[in-house]
């Protein structure tokens, strides 16, 4: 994920952190407050000394050198979002003035909005896919023609133009992509996993890098580089999902007024979510598939009513996909094009008893291939995040990848001269090169088409289309020219390049059963091709139940089932052996804090009072407002603990305030823009209030860019006055006591989406806050038959 | 459900309950504690006052005559399962001890137990399947061959024989079920689902209720009536989970000695689920459907994991089960028999656009008919709660239907003379009765077979081969019957009767637009037959996800993915109009406490000091072993708080005590049985713990069902001792503030599958408790475009 260069200026209060609080605990940790704090909490649990430091945890020096490129780096750069409904006075007003008419009404709203995502994503995929088409063909038709014209002395000609053509059209998309939103490269699916999980990457769903994204896949795939355009489908329906749900754009600066009512995270994410499935049900004509897939990779909890709208979306998406594909193509009202990607009706092939070790052999080959695809893919990030970053560089390396798979193709059709009669080849622009009349090269068929029309071939090619050899010299390049494609600064995915490979090499397979089998046994080389194609993207992507379902509807056979289950099951098994999955991997490379799916094992003696950040900045139910606004200009945090005042006849000095409740930056920002004060301290709450008009959609109209702190002009009479925070905060946030369990903290952080968890003592006063990071920092790692747990280290740097 | 037959003196400390606290409320209420509590929560939040009364909720009079039957009651009965890990010393303990190696085993061991638990399902599966066939076989030819011998005017012969021969199948049955065990009655999805949701529905996974489901499903099918082996199997699959996984049987009172680390309830659960997935995997051939049951109908929580385990689980079914029944049918190897329910290979049918306003239509019709089929249902079931309640009736009702089946079949082939040629048909047993020679009867064929195979023969049977007349009859009594079957104290399901209900008015819909349509155009019955099956399936049961996976699986096409999508959404939507789903009517009637997905709109503004029962029974840190036991027999509760005792030196009298912790009855009862006491009471805590020699086993050991507490012989000696509850205790407990809101206390309870919920006030001393029911108690309802709250009433007398 190359969110690391983003331009500054650009994300106003995005850049204010929770984490800053660990910089705050380290610059105190020599103060007295700290210290008596430990003292204290070792008190509260006299039994605590008995199990300190036997958890095994690989404790990693804080002042260690924070090298780029480590996968054991949290980055204090990304913030939560907040999924916890804020119960506050103008919330609770407006439900009781709006009563059930307007529960259904949002209800109705909500499908009539998967609707809209559901066409306008298949629009774009729509798009993408015909604008693809035709510039591909095009540019293939005048590259045969310079062959034709050329051959068989002046090769460099074509060559040139073909290297020439590829680096111009890649040129245009890393351009948009490296200057104008780093944020759209890639397939996107990493950034849209870590958004469901609750981390707020930056743009991530802006129509500006829907864009981008859509140029940037055209000009990626027409461009001839080894990626596909399935990934950033996904990624533009989760923009459009965004975008629509919000009813106004910030790229644009217009507010349509509508929808406003879900102007939160919590129901953001909900869409984001049904937008990446209509994404993927539209690039694969998998309805079914897209649901899993976003439940598979994003949501961690399973709301009925949610699946069930997301389900509608997708169904919505690939009609009318299907419908619009139908129409282009001249076959109207006949609805044979469900996604983009479309393999082809493959025959149902039945299997024998016999069959199963041989399709888990492919599972395994197909996991470690993956696993060496993820490793290489790793390391050269690594180089990239060290070496390439300025965006010119990117720019540079992402049309030498173009001029390097144009030269590799050429030197295969060249060296290698596959000569195959014509006949029932389904690629569009066969040539002849050095081959007899009436034959074509076969490498060439394959160089000169878009990847996914190749993985066609592979899958329907009669027996015999292909010779051995060259499959092995195409599998060996084209694997480690998808390796490198994957992260460069161009929009492209890689489901298709890992497709493609697996299916050169399941049917290079097939060839090599074909040999050793007892005569009279027909193999059927589209059936081990499909095999051989979905082990090696299991391996990669170490999807399971999600994948299972998409290849089984791209291909529209549900007899393939058990195969293709079997071999996943065992790629996801021999990958998860030597490494994790490719977007895990990107997204450790980036520190995205994402929590992982169960809290570590053996951590019930990590505690609370280690997990947290302390001290805590807090703010008294009613608090001056010049205090409030040194605090915010003095500190990043995103959240305060909102205590009782000191009583006027308490004589002990407290050194720890009651917990009231909970208020957030964002919400602070906007009392202190519309001048919620009062005068005179002691005025009644309630009245004051009332008495100021405020409502659920003062706090909306800002989301969620909310100004700075430094941008809101506070004179210095009204920094005399106070606010009283109680009818805006959150009057009961979740809490847990200091002596409670990292796996406590853990579950009850992921399954209710928190952002502060306030960590109190025996008497309910705050003594530290766990933020997603806090959290996010113990990881546990299995590989190799072992596992164990680490503590990352929190580096601004990165 | 028919758990409310149970037998007394079955379930030992069962029958305790954790709402024995709200009837403790009531008879307390006068007491001043009450009224000072609640005069302090009301200081607690002045501004409640505001908001009272404001939130529509329907409030019912606690005093109301109860009537059985009613659908807004809840029973006191239903306990709920413990999903929090109660992270005391022993637990630490162990995990210190036994390290990440343990971590690792577990988790081979769970590969492991899904393993086993697919195997078992299916062969399960099998057993049943081929019983149901040989018998039905034998049965349906000596009927035959009686009709052969007394046609033409000795009718009255078979027909007695028939009758007869239904009645004594189906007596052995409903024997079992109304007298060994009636909670093994229906199909048993709605007691798995229950169970899933974290109800502990009494006997609902013993091996004798999988006995008895066995013999009883058989008997049902073979014995005629209008049930199938589905749902069953499903819950079959329940039971083979939670026996294999426990390593133990109460039923035959043996211990392997094996698994004693899953023994608790959270461990239990994903067993539980998984086995229900390769229940459903078994029955429909449909892995993937499989998983989207156990989530769609179940788990709240997608664990990533867990799902990837159930998968492995319902692949290991399918294929299982596959290779018996291929070995079975003498076509070893050619795995060409993935499930019981064999809806024969479906061809592919392209539809035309034109089509979707056709299967909308489809849709409409089936949620009709279902939300139909359901109030039928549902008035039956009241009635039969009012007045079939003794076993001896409910017998006498299942073979009255039994009879009921065999004559309305007998009349409707001896009425309807649909004489069809013999052709390819795939009916085992052709009648010819009174047609002529080479003919046979349509309707006799339609009835001399399993329902199954009827299902069968209306999807792939040839244009013309059944008189629409016959099926118009046959669909109106079959209908009937079926509704009128579901709930008898029987084993079976309701997928096959509706299937075969919807399969025969879509045929019978397909034959009319054939009519209509114009000419040369071909309808293809066999397409409509299909989605008919499908939305009267739809209809009844309001599942879609999972409801289309099954369906696609079972016929194996995928490319009819769209028309069953759309036909199943607005099946839903317009059965929804009317009522819920048949599950959730039966849970209803039943008065389980089951969560929904979602806490109540606009109930921000009831609060836990509303929810919550109070006054709250608390122990001490270091208790009285005599106070104990008198506490465990004076009150029914499972859990309670532990509070700090009152300081020696504190001259106030505090009516509360703050919280330390909450240990459960069972923890209690084990640790009486076990003698962990201390003769001084002022010894450290921490020693005597060690000295005890207590490990997580001791816990294990009496799983689930411990000891009453008068089981325990506990002497006079002893009462003068002092337990310390510090180390056994679960140390930090999830809680709440009186101020939470009801949605904020459903989302805690809900996402973490609680069971106790201490509530607390602004210092952390306990005021209240909050367990399932007082959460279920409130209830949301939606129908013909409107919604509201309700309040239901809690009752033990269902």
């Amino acid at each position: 994920m190359s969110t690391s260069s983003q331009g500054p200026g650009d994300n106003r209060s995005e850049t204010t952190s929770e984490t800053a609080q660990l910089v705050s605990h380290d610059d105190l940790a020599s103060t007295s407050n700290y210290t008596q704090l430990n003292r204290s909490i070792n008190y509260q649990d006299p039994l605590e000394d008995e199990f300190e430091g036997s958890h095994g945890v690989r404790r990693r020096n804080t002042v260690q050198k924070i090298e780029p490129g480590s996968t054991n780096i949290l980055s204090a750069k990304f913030e939560s979002l907040d999924y916890d409904t804020c119960e506050n006075h103008p919330l609770l007003d407006e439900e009781r003035k709006r009563g059930y008419a307007f529960v259904i009404w949002k209800d109705i709203t909500r499908w009539f909005i998967f609707l809209l995502i559901g066409i306008i994503t298949a629009l774009i995929a729509f798009v993408i896919d015909v604008c693809i088409e035709e510039f591909s063909e095009i540019k293939y038709r005048e590259l045969k023609k310079s062959v034709d014209a050329h051959l068989p002395h002046r090769m460099y000609v074509p060559y040139l133009l073909w290297v020439l053509s590829n680096i111009c059209i890649v040129f245009i998309g890393s351009v948009l992509v490296a200057y104008v939103e780093p944020v759209a490269a890639g397939s996107g699916i990493p950034q849209v996993k870590c958004y469901l999980n609750g981390v707020k990457v930056p743009r991530v769903v802006r129509i500006k890098t829907l864009f981008v994204k859509t140029i940037g896949v055209i000009t990626a795939v027409v461009g001839g580089l080894a990626g596909g355009k399935e990934g950033p489908m996904i990624h533009s329906g989760a923009v459009v999902a965004a975008g629509i749900s919000q009813g106004k754009s910030t790229t644009f600066n217009k507010d349509f007024k509508i929808f406003h009512y879900f102007r939160e995270d919590h129901e953001k994410r909900d869409f984001v979510s049904g937008g990446a499935a209509a994404g993927v049900s539209a690039a694969f004509g998998a309805p079914i598939g897209g649901v899993l897939f976003s439940l598979e990779e994003g949501t961690s909890f399973w709301n009925q009513a949610l699946t069930w709208r997301t389900f509608f979306g997708t169904v919505v998406s690939t009609f009318t996909l299907n419908c619009a594909l139908s129409a282009y193509h001249g076959r109207a009202g006949e609805l044979s094009y469900p996604g983009l990607l479309n393999l082809g009706k493959m025959e149902p092939f039945p299997f024998q008893f016999y069959e199963l070790p041989v399709f888990m052999f492919f599972g395994a080959v197909g996991g470690c291939l993956g696993a060496l695809w993820n490793h290489i893919n790793y390391k050269l990030s690594v180089f990239r995040i060290r070496y390439i970053t300025a965006p010119w560089l990117r720019v540079v390396e992402a049309c030498l990848v173009a001029a390097a798979s144009a030269t590799v193709g050429f030197l295969m059709m060249y060296a290698l001269n596959d000569c195959r009669p014509l006949g029932e080849d389904p690629t569009k622009v066969p040539l002849q090169l050095y081959c007899a009349d009436g034959e074509y090269n076969a490498l060439a068929a394959v160089w000169f088409q878009t990847p996914e029309a190749s993985v066609r071939s592979f899958l329907h090619n009669p027996i015999g289309s292909y010779n051995p050899w060259s499959i092995l010299v195409f599998v060996s390049c084209y694997f480690l020219l998808s390796a490198w494609t994957f992260g460069l600064a161009v929009s492209s995915g890689l489901f298709i390049p890992n497709l493609l490979c697996g299916a050169a090499w399941g049917r290079l397979l097939a060839i090599l059963i074909q040999l050793m089998a007892p005569k009279n046994t027909i193999i059927n080389p589209g059936k081990y091709a499909l095999v051989g194609a979905a082990a090696q993207l299991g391996g990669v992507v170490r999807m399971t139940i999600s994948l299972t379902v998409i290849i089984i509807e791209t291909t529209g056979q549900i007899s393939n089932a058990l195969p293709i289950i079997i071999t996943l099951v065992v790629a996801k098994w021999v990958g998860d052996f030597f490494n994790e999955g490719i977007y895990d991997i990107h997204i450790q490379l980036a520190g995205v804090p994402l929590l992982p799916w169960e809290p570590p094992p053996l951590a019930h003696n990590v505690y609370a009072s280690e997990v947290m950040s302390h001290p805590v900045f807090t703010l008294r139910t009613i608090e001056n407002v010049g205090h409030v606004v040194e605090l915010l200009k003095l500190v990043s945090y995103n959240g305060f603990p909102v205590v009782d005042p000191p009583l006027a006849d308490d004589q002990e000095v407290h050194t720890y305030k009651r917990l009231r409740g909970l208020i957030l930056r964002s919400q602070l920002i906007v009392l202190l823009q519309n001048k919620i004060y009062n005068e005179n301290e002691h005025e009644n709450a309630n009245t004051t209030w009332a008495s100021f008009n405020v409502d659920m959609n003062m706090f909306r109209k800002e989301y969620p860019r909310y100004p700075s702190i430094n941008d809101l002009e506070i004179s210095d009479w009204e920094k005399t006055c106070t606010i009283d925070l109680r009818p805006f905060m959150n009057p009961s946030p979740y809490t847990l006591p200091t002596r409670a369990s990292l796996p406590r903290l853990f579950r009850l952080f992921r399954a209710l989406g928190l952002r502060h968890l306030p960590i109190v003592n025996d008497v309910n006063e705050v003594v530290g806050m766990v933020t997603r990071k806090d959290i996010a920092r113990y990881r546990v790692w299995r590989h190799h038959f072992s596992m164990g747990m680490e503590e990352l280290v929190l580096s601004s740097e990165i």
